[in-house]
């Protein structure tokens, strides 16, 4: 796949409930804002500082990571769910 | 055409269904902020930073790119539909 | 007409259907902010940055600018439309 | 009259519409936001900036300016309608 | 009295209509936000920048000052009324 | 006690009436934001600059401080209430 | 467990009143933003100034600190309760 997020945006494949990681992270059901885990597909240049700079990205490709179900904006590739955010939208890697 | 956008705004000609990219991104229609393909037709010469230098852009006319339904402007030229908006808010190139 | 615009702002004379650019720019009933399109009249100054400098105006009197209908100011002389705004309300220079 | 505006800020006496300038501004009563015209009578010694220089005024005393209806605060003194505001708020210099 | 207001905050004695300054200022009902006369009794150090530095404060001990009602927060020491605003609160100087 | 805030926080007991400064400072029921008196019990090691340097901060252990009753956020040990919150939160010293 | 809180983010899980420091507090029914109590599990790299630079993290792995209900991202890992939050959002340290 060709898609090639901009500045400091990540695009991350959601993965359903059977590919989560080992750890066994669960979400509650009363939690605020429900977090959800996915895959690193692709990663942007990263942001730029106010001289125009890039700040390189912490994520990589590959990266099983956590993030805000309400962060990204959903799209739909090939029949598989992906989500656009940026890394900041992003709380924590939670395994490789 | 000879629209010039200002600053760090772009242009783009909204593409419908049939003008996608082969990559076959499709839009589920429960998502929050529904993202469109459009092609960039012409982009300005860059934000100002405080000092007043310009930051280059980072997309380039011909790009396909994602971007929010509700972030730009809509004009019409010729009957075809186009989206002024800035750069920021363009999630992606998805192809060129 | 002697109206000098503060810092970023500039006059725009409102322009009507009739005398609208050739490129033939046409905004949809059903876009959610309605571009207008305007003749710069008179810029500032510039705005200033921090340390008071100015950053000079990138449209010039007698430009051909679209902007959003709710942007500027309105008001009336001699019975013509004008309108004040910041020229980051402008979007981009659609003749001259 | 003594009153010293702080920092950026102007004191402005409302002109009414006998007092206008021979430009002839007429503000529309569809306007969302009413312009006034006013003449400058005290202005601040400037913004400061982050290290606690003052950045110059670009209004003089004596100025005829137009203003936001909402911007600033009014008050009377010796009968007489005035208004004190941020330079920031005035939309531009209307004749002297 | 021996409060001392921190930083940029400036403490101001409230004055009754009969205290007011002999220029007269009268502040309309139908204000949108009511200006009050009150006296400096205490200033804080000033303000710090990003770097931690002081910018010194332009209103002094005894000057007649303008400011919004609703600005500060009032406080009664010895049945007279105090309000503890930011300088920046301060509209003007009517008087010493 | 132990409790240690977290950069330019400051642990604050809150004093009952019958506690208060001599001077004497009265909250008069009608005020909009109500301040209270403490007596800092603990203070953080300071806000962290952009280039994360510390700023020293003003209050310290056992200065009596007016602070508005909805701004820390309250905590109880050994029966006792206590207040955290930012020091920029914190009026002024009304006492030692 | 592996998960790597990113930026100035922190892992943290919650204690439930029977596992509290020594020193006992108490947190009111009537508090407004009801903190609670636990300990660090693991923390970010720190923080990005503006260059891209690393601002490093004041909390460590094993410290008890006290955090607003309302702050973080809840999850549950293994049964137990466990909080994401940003290190601003933690009040203070209260004990090892």
């Amino acid at each position: 796949m060709k898609f090639k997020p901009l500045h400091d945006r990540v695009l991350i494949e959601v993965l359903n409930s059977s590919e989560k990681t080992a750890g066994g992270i669960i979400i509650p059901d009363t939690a605020q804002e429900k977090p959800q885990e996915g895959k690193v597909i692709a990663v942007g240049g990263g942001a730029k500082t106010e001289d125009g700079k890039l700040i390189p990205m912490d994520v990589k490709v590959g990266d099983k990571v956590l993030f805000g179900k309400w962060s990204g904006t959903e799209i739909k590739i090939d029949s598989k769910e992906y989500s656009i955010m940026k890394e900041s939208d992003i709380m924590g890697i939670s395994g490789k």
